[in-house]
């Protein structure tokens, strides 16, 4: 099963190194990996998606748990919460086929952020299975690039329902 | 001065330890790192946000080029590009000030991703100093919760000026 987990940690030098020894380490595999700084100047979120069955996402959390620059780590999926990733996409797109690239644009609401005579370049927020149907729905006009943010997460205030914390 | 680089790497177990292990080792810092799966299941995605005069990122860029999983690393930097990061922001808002940070949200195009009695969950796209002023407009709501993505971005195919390539 795909869990979202949120960690925040301070900002040391070789925190994320740490963290992705961890994985590496152990065989854990990491779907993808979000790391930004926080509102706080000392500490930074990572968001990671995993994959794995219950008993390797609680070894996952407890190994998370015991690096020392770790300060939280909530699995999001055990709540209900808001998932959403980011794509930027470049499309072949002639100007005679702008008008019909911008309308699926419009379905998906998506925005238009580049355009050249030859391409159009898209961007597009949601969960994967909205940013994979964009993809293939555009896929006939020749897709010539294609850079995934990593997914992060926010639990709903409407059903919180349990987390993991370490401090 | 701050530069977006873009990597593409094969999808091997311990790709992520190995750069952040080099980050780590040479006292280079990440200011933000994307990871996620690209197009090609053989391969993903990766996108840093380091900073440092040129010197310095002629290194990361060498070192980065030296790792045998990496494909193809870019200075998105050098060239004419669009770079975009998400935030999901939460903020307290009680039913007598939606339409005040709805309106708000109107401005910034930033979507209302969920509601509870007593908050308000947006999401935005765009540059960093965009979110930032976002989320400053915001503050006077009372800010619960800040999650930011990484950035990622692509160059822009209107104006291409160079690129490092290592393979």
């Amino acid at each position: 099963m795909r869990h979202i987990i949120s960690l925040e940690v301070e900002n040391q030098s070789g925190v994320l190194a740490r963290i992705a020894g961890l994985f590496s380490a152990r065989g854990f595999n990491i779907d993808c990996l979000s790391a930004a700084w926080s509102e706080d100047e000392d500490t930074s979120n990572i968001t990671l998606v995993v994959r794995g069955d219950d008993s390797v996402i609680e070894q996952i959390i407890k190994q998370l748990n015991k690096l020392i620059d770790i300060i939280r780590v909530t699995d999001v999926t055990e709540n209900d919460y808001v998932g959403r990733a980011m794509v930027l996409l470049k499309i072949n797109c002639p100007p005679t086929r702008r008008l019909e690239a911008s309308s699926i644009a419009n379905i998906f609401r998506a925005k238009v952020v580049d355009i050249s005579a030859k391409s159009m370049m898209l961007e597009l927020t949601g969960q994967e299975a909205k940013i994979a149907a964009f993809i293939e729905t555009l896929r006939p006009f020749g897709i010539k690039e294609v850079v995934r943010s990593a997914t992060i997460a926010m639990v709903r205030d409407s059903n919180f329902k349990n987390n993991h914390n370490s401090k």
